[in-house]
């Protein structure tokens, strides 16, 4: 699968994953309206309304992208229905021939995280035949039990040729509370960051290993360090945008191929109607002003590689 | 619900908590057959037999414990009916008055750690009615993200009086691998075990904080310590029976009041009749079984305590 997503990158040109995080304040209000109308305004009727928002973004963007993040929380939250959306959405993305990275970022420990990964990135078998649960393409996976907890997804991965990418750094203020501590001279993300490329080292594609890692592009010194420190993994790449990452910030998180990062922008995208740049669509028009953001973004991406 | 928990826990005299982790080597194979007969060999029929199995041991050990444990990954595992499972299975539960921790080990930034917090332990607000989306009563908390990642949890416990876990030292051979590491002449579990005493403190039940945090029984000289560290926070004990845990070991991880952690067995009460100590029961009477271990288990830590 990481052979895959390096293809549809270089195809597109867009080292871009569109998060697809429904909130209900990012859901147009005639969405909301016309779903509570036919089907109630309770968390099935949310959950609707939910699955045709992300749908008329995915059809707007599906040709300029290679890949789609839906955020499983903003699913979760809404109950069994909302994950019923969920598995929709991961659905739809793929019939649109869009990689799907789940953000679930689970992380247990040995036959827990077995199941996990089975449930989201492999199958199950039931009297000899074989189910799959949720069926994502990559999921996020949290290190903090470490190996124990990582390696059964990694098992599944090689399997199933499929993906994860190990939290490292997070983009949010306080990841350094814990993840920028000082061990034996260096921070704790460091030492993750390296785990990642020995577990990686082991199920390689033909260019990046099938295990990646999460920086934000928030932090980018630290980037630019763990860039070095995991040459052959992908980093997924959050907090562009609403978050205040910028074009320029990640040149470093990306290798001299001018691959190795995919980077993520949720609500600047989905909800890019709501900005004053692209007032103009209007909410009945919020996928053309999605592909216009998608379109800025890369602009700004490619210009700063450049 | 600190405190439901402690008076339930003063009540049975049993500082115990049961996991409801079922896979499908724990079921028995006559209870699979009957509902793969009745809903299909599939994910579905899967479901059913989990529900039918959990209440069959839920029916048997209720008035005897404080709570259950059900670890989310298990029910994940089988898609949307595995989760149609799991929250029947809450609901059952808390119909029969025990309190519920979902063993769900969550954590992301900022307003993802909200929408998880409030698809598990709170409520959203649709069109002026509220809706619940899982409704446990406590849930289990992953660190690695920081405080941005858990005061949203701790947020949603004030306001409904709710708790959570968070990981602190796991149970597992490989926990040490990040968790031991040493900053500043301390291993980092000892830093979040301060943090979670720092994020307790403002939210204190009659004797107990909301906040309580996860230390494995296979750690016993670090529970001690912890147990220092966190005087104010219950701590969730998994790694009794069958990961190694005795009740000699768990002494410490109690306050002088005998009070302050809830032990967890999984396995080894739910799969109580496949061993040979409670052979005799037979997999017909696999809830007598759970009840036989649940009674054993409590004589050990009991006298362990005494």
């Amino acid at each position: 699968m990481i052979n895959t997503l390096v293809e549809k990158i270089k195809k597109t040109n867009a080292p871009i994953v569109v998060g697809l995080d429904p909130t209900l304040a990012l859901i147009p209000k005639h969405v909301l309206k016309k779903n509570y109308d036919e089907y109630g305004a309770d968390l099935n009727g949310v959950a609707k309304a939910i699955v045709e928002y992300n749908k008329t973004i995915v059809d707007a963007i599906y040709d300029i992208v290679p890949a789609v993040k839906p955020q499983i929380a903003m699913y979760e939250t809404f109950g069994i229905p909302g994950l019923i959306a969920f598995k929709e959405t991961v659905d739809y993305c793929k019939s649109k021939g869009l990689v799907v990275i789940g953000d679930i970022k689970r992380g247990d420990i040995g036959s827990t995280s077995t199941a996990y990964a089975l449930g989201h990135i492999g199958k199950v078998t039931i009297e000899g035949k074989e189910f799959k649960g949720f069926d994502e393409d990559f999921v996020t996976v949290n290190p903090y039990l470490g190996t124990d907890g990582v390696k059964p997804f990694i098992d599944v991965c090689k399997e199933e040729k499929k993906g994860i990418f190990v939290l490292v750094k997070t983009s949010n203020p306080s990841s350094g509370e814990f993840q920028d501590r000082i061990i034996d001279g260096r921070p704790l993300y460091e030492l993750v960051g390296e785990k990642v490329a020995e577990w990686g080292a082991d199920c390689m594609g033909d260019s990046y290993s099938y295990v990646g890692a999460v920086v934000g592009a928030t932090y980018p010194e630290m980037g630019k360090v763990l860039r070095d420190i995991m040459p052959k993994s992908f980093i997924l790449v959050p907090g562009y945008g609403a978050q205040g990452g910028k074009g320029a910030d990640l040149v470093h998180f990306f290798n001299k191929d001018g691959l190795g990062a995919i980077v993520n922008s949720s609500r600047g995208i989905i909800g890019a109607y709501k900005q004053e740049k692209y007032a103009q669509y209007g909410p009945a028009n919020y996928g053309d002003a999605a592909r216009a953001a998608v379109l800025d973004m890369k602009e700004d991406i490619v210009s700063a590689l450049a």
